[in-house]
């Protein structure tokens, strides 16, 4: 760490001394405060102000999706080694009790569960790619989400946590109608962090593909330009936090779940998310823990009608 | 069934073709849309309302909660078939490649996971109890939380959700602060819903304890009146449904997360939480699919600024 960079466990400790989280026994998994809260259902608003005019059917999924649609899209394939997927107890009273016994010795339980036909969902826009199936319209399709998200990877590095959430729009059509729309809102998620008065940046960037054939995928996505992400330093100057990405998926989701355009080709798709417990950690690294000694021009773009959550 | 009840598959048949919720392909998991959403943040503002001058912190927790908390509170003796393990993947490149063959065969693949320090949360309150550790105030604690929980009982029956929404107040003290505050939320609870036109009722009530010892835990909680619900008819009316739950745990989490009153005593805790969603769904059971149409009461208490959801 340079000596000009950020210090990503000072970072820690100032959201706790704060009391925007509350940290539990797992890395990755905390408490947000009423003030937390508010600045993220804040910015969650001003994606939605961006939206506003472009018709975009609004859904929340649970944080649990379906197995099968994990299994479809190659997730456990790809991405393994982050999956959570959700096992419960079948047995009956005996096996309960040496369950218990397990327990409470601090033995190993893990043979007295089974698999369940649920996983945690790792990605917002999986939950909605299978009420695709069929014919799109000429306009194609535009929904936007707010869903919990999962990823197995605990880490005392506060913006690289097991649950959040992320605010997320899905695109259907033709490869230009993707493309178009893509653009547009990469240009879009830029300029909405700027006008918070973060420093932005768009990349090419790759998602964490598994083992060595991993490495050949990501190569090949960073190749293709299929995914971008926006920039912004939160824990480290040097190496800045994605608080928004963007994936083009060119024609992987509707070969899975059989979306056709209007003229019978497979539609396109393509999605992006703002994690947003990551652009409010960006917002307290830039300017504060305390939102009401923020900017004036941040506050008032956050709380049009003059309250802040602090 | 009698003539008079209602019918369950009908109600889910409604809300699906309402487009309030979106089937996924497992039983008690769903998308929900726009109008199902503001209703249910209106519900919620409406108890925000009632408990406005009573100095609640409010916290959001993640869907997943670290095991060990699980373990200590006893949930895998008393509900282990409710619950919902995170299990992921440990291994290195060839058992990923082992584990992607068995998946894409069709084949078991449990036995390539193994389990996480997470599982996930099935009661709203579980997560802040291990917060409250030390002494508390002479005037207790409470706090409230909107948290995502999880059970496993997968059904086609509506209100039977393995994911859903509870709006959660929780109160730490001496045993008068915290009965006295279970009572008055008992007033409270039936009022706001008798306020929406919704035939409520409040009823002592037991935990869905598992097996045989689970029965007779059950009823010497109902003995000791240490649960109560309030109901309301929403897939039946001969069988109203909890949409509001209130447990006294006396000195149960006082003990295993050594919580002290001011004089040294364990301090005891009761809670009390609303299903958000089974709120909403006793709305368009009572009212209908279109809030557009609800009774003009009903709307203006929700919506005080004339815009309903539909």
């Amino acid at each position: 760490m340079s000596a000009t960079d950020y210090d990503s466990q000072k970072f820690h400790e100032g959201l706790v001394k704060a009391g925007l989280i509350v940290p539990v026994g797992v890395n990755g998994i905390f408490g947000r405060n009423a003030v937390f809260e508010d600045v993220l259902a804040r910015f969650n608003d001003q994606v939605s102000a961006l939206a506003k005019d472009d018709g975009a059917e609004y859904f929340v999924f649970p944080p649990t999706i379906d197995r099968a649609v994990l299994q479809k899209v190659d997730y456990m394939d790809n991405f393994p080694n982050l999956s959570g997927v959700v096992y419960s107890f079948f047995g009956k009273e005996l096996t309960a009790r040496q369950l218990s016994e397990r327990i409470h010795s601090g033995e190993p339980w893990s043979e007295f569960m089974g698999m369940t036909d649920v996983t945690l969902n790792p990605a917002a826009c999986y939950p909605v790619y299978p009420t695709f199936t069929g014919t799109v319209p000429k306009a194609g399709k535009l929904v936007t989400m707010l869903n919990w998200v999962f990823r197995h990877e605990p880490s005392p590095e506060p913006t690289r946590m097991q649950a959040f959430r992320v605010r997320e729009f899905v695109r259907v059509g033709t490869p230009d109608q993707v493309v178009e729309w893509r653009d547009m809102w990469l240009k879009r998620g830029v300029a909405l962090l700027e006008s918070l008065d973060l420093p932005a940046t768009p990349d090419v960037a790759s998602d964490p593909f598994f083992g060595k054939g991993g490495k050949m995928l990501a190569a090949s996505q960073r190749e293709q330009k299929l995914k971008f992400e926006v920039l912004v330093p939160v824990i480290s100057k040097e190496k800045p936090t994605a608080v928004c990405s963007f994936n083009y998926h060119e024609s992987h989701f509707g070969d899975v779940f059989d979306i056709k355009t209007e003229d019978g080709a497979t539609a396109q798709t393509a999605c992006l998310g703002f994690g947003l417990e990551r652009c409010v950690m960006a917002l307290f690294q830039t300017h504060g823990f305390d939102p009401g000694n923020w900017p004036t021009s941040v506050r008032s773009k956050l709380w049009p009608n003059g309250t802040t959550g602090a």
